[in-house]
């Protein structure tokens, strides 16, 4: 602002929230004094949330999930077949094929894909973790479900040769996947769809 | 979702943000994953800022501007011009004006305007208020800033009238502003040409 209207931390709050997506300068400023004016409401619980994320969220140390307790809530879930991996790029594409509800498997994030442009190699990724999951065994099932993009797909051929040893069935998802479309774009019957025709590579 | 995926402080965490304007559901889980991963540069300051938020602000018991100190950054501004007030609906408006940088006064914020339809009357306004600052002398013009609609027109006369008895210069925005348009929407430039060219009531 041009002038000093009102004090520092109001305007510190302003450029924090224009820095989270979805919200620009202007809506960031919209967003806050909505919050200060449901303050009990909004606000409060809103920084007690955040707070409490801060202190207790972390990666799960198997799967690479965002959660309070590692191993994760869905590593601990005796109730998922545990011998079933879906492998993604990001959490964000685990939760979007949780949200199609179409399997009950577990997960595996690999935290991006190979990208030898910008310098991600497999070591910047947890490639070496999934083959250490996989030869511990009790694997029988390997879904790669990375994004329908060229880097994607580099790097499920990348797993895949990472994998030749092993007496394990790889799948991918079904062409109902946008060629260069992004999971966590997509609404949940197509990415139900995709699951249920997955194929063989 | 449609299975417990992660522990209740991230789906916490999703639903609080969903209510923040300009993020919807899907937007709030895309911004919290995004926080999380990002705990030390925006999770963290972000949660620390809304605490801090949360602890301080309040709204100014003169002019009703949200600050962390009373009277306000801008009611104790020796450097502006305190004979002016200008009345706006919300905080929002006054942010907006002080944005267009064309005037170096005081406001005065109603929180509203007249709506019988609504159970809105002059004493969910902050009108008595207004009278009481011009009552106590020192007031030589008041601009009144309300929205170019039909509930600020109607608050705007009746302002008027309750202070019919008082040596008060009153003007209003020029017509710059577009009719049914919110303050808070126009650009800087809009602004200022309307308050440059203000016109008497
Ligand atoms: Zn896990
Ligand atoms: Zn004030």
């Amino acid at each position: 602002m041009a002038k000093k209207v009102t004090g520092p931390e109001i305007e510190r709050l302003i450029q924090l929230l224009a820095r989270v997506p979805g919200l620009g300068p202007r809506s960031a400023r919209r967003a806050a004094l909505h919050m200060i004016k449901k303050k009990e409401q909004l606000l409060g619980p809103l920084a007690a949330a955040m707070s409490e994320a801060n202190d207790r969220v972390g990666l799960c140390s198997t799967c690479g999930n965002a959660d309070t307790s590692d191993p994760c809530t869905i590593c601990s879930d005796p109730t998922r077949d545990q011998s079933v991996i879906i492998v993604v790029e990001d959490v964000s594409d685990l939760w979007a094929l949780e949200r199609a509800a179409a399997m009950n498997a577990a997960y595996h994030v690999l935290g991006g894909t190979l990208s030898p442009l910008d310098g991600v190699g497999p070591e910047d990724l947890a490639i070496s973790q999934l083959v250490d999951r996989v030869s511990a065994g009790g694997v029988r099932e390997l879904l790669i479900a990375v994004n329908a993009t060229v880097e994607g797909q580099t790097t499920a051929h990348y797993i895949i040769d990472q994998l030749g040893d092993f007496d394990v069935r790889i799948t991918r998802l079904a062409h109902g996947v946008p060629v260069g479309g992004e999971l966590d774009y997509l609404d949940e019957g197509t990415l139900a769809a995709a699951i249920r025709s997955r194929t063989s590579f």
